[in-house]
């Protein structure tokens, strides 16, 4: 039995309590909160910590806070030589106080929302520490709840953080201009949701060259200038017209 | 049984052929190729068409090809005071020769790839028609193979086709773009493909505006400034400004 410790309350923390909870292979010791209701639903109020000074030391810290927060919260913890890791995708290894304990990140790359569950065996996880016997702490741990899991660099997180934005917020983005197009003309998004679950499906087996397709793709001009006439906000315009010249470009500087 | 006749060999004519084929209330009973082989291996020889003056009335004709083709293609029919539809959600009804035959238009509104199997069931079927029983037909044939159909005009038919250029063509060139940015810092894409499926999941339940998560919608100007000055290719930089921009403006104009 591993035993840890998590800092934090949020989205993240919150579906890792579940996780680890389940897994049966993971002892949670202690969770801080600042307010112990938010988590009273998940776990015994007496695991459940308000005040930094009562933090005891076990086999891994896990810091679940926003990424501002984690510099400042890894300064408090009150123990030395521990492992602490954080789970950003964006904060570097070194953001955490390195003057007292051992450093690691413990990275999963998915989007959590408060009311939707997700299956945390796909969850990838990107595992980083300074030693090899952290390092296989990390991943035991990772891997009683993910089949996914990856030693992955600083740099490369960085990498995957700012690729996550474009596949993930901006495409997300895409079905929010989407759906006000049908608004503007009183179509059903219903009837588009089909297409946005093939679109994704596709690249189970397709890669993204292979699956383009549409008007730009085709270099169908008669349509792309149709499509511009037809659309009256300038938002959806511009965001049109660069879309489409980077797909005719296959994404590359000109 | 309705008999119908289709026109075209592309993926969108081959996938029609295999659901009608199926679904056993539908009799194909010819089909116009230019190229018989480009059929053979999904209907009997005889009924493959390469003369257009051999085609006989049925009760339903699909013209199942390029946009820029259909117009001529109508006028090529050897019969009158038919039903003709097509199959574009580009093309308004009119795009089809009026005076022979009776006009429609029969949109599935999917994106169809040559080596992947759909499940028709649930791509929704965008139908118009002149009259109402022409509609009654089409509506017949179209629920012989799929459970979502729906009654759209040629200008709600355009909103959608543009709104499935952003869901769908734009969609996947992000993914293009994100995969771009992992083979440039050596991470494989794979990593990211259970957040693709993940995002598109997100919104059988939630809307876009409540689905939208990542730094533009946080605000994170730190993060922000960390991705643009990471990113060196001046495509992807532009293409992340301007939606982080649009996140931020709820997709409005300024």
């Amino acid at each position: 039995m591993i035993r840890i410790t998590l800092i934090g309350s949020g989205n993240v923390a919150q579906h890792l309590i579940k996780a680890f909870t389940k897994s049966g292979l993971i002892e949670i010791a202690q969770v801080f909160s600042r307010n112990k209701e938010t988590l009273a639903h998940l776990l015994d109020s007496d695991k459940i910590i308000t005040d930094f000074s009562a933090l005891i030391p076990t086999d891994l810290c896990i810091i679940a806070v926003s990424d501002n927060a984690i510099s400042e919260v890894s300064k408090q913890l009150p123990f030395q030589n521990q492992l602490v890791v954080h789970t950003s995708g964006a904060a570097p290894l070194d953001v955490l106080d390195s003057k007292k304990n051992r450093k690691g990140v413990f990275y999963p790359l998915q989007t959590f929302s408060k009311n939707k569950e997700v299956d945390f065996s796909e969850i990838p996880f990107c595992l980083e520490a300074e030693n090899h016997s952290d390092f296989v702490v990390l991943e035991t741990v990772a891997k009683s709840i993910s089949n996914a899991v990856f030693s992955i660099t600083s740099e490369q997180r960085k990498a995957l953080h700012v690729s996550a934005v474009f596949v993930n917020n901006f495409t997300n983005h895409l079905y929010l201009l989407g759906q006000q197009i049908c608004e503007e003309h009183q179509v059903p998004f219903e009837i588009l949701k089909p297409l946005i679950q093939e679109t994704s499906e596709k690249i189970k087996t397709l890669n993204p060259a292979e699956a383009q397709t549409g008007p730009a793709k085709r270099n169908d001009s008669n349509t792309i200038d149709g499509h511009l006439k037809y659309l009256t906000n300038e938002n959806q315009k511009n965001i049109y017209k660069i879309l489409t010249q980077s797909i005719q470009n296959n994404g590359k500087e000109l």
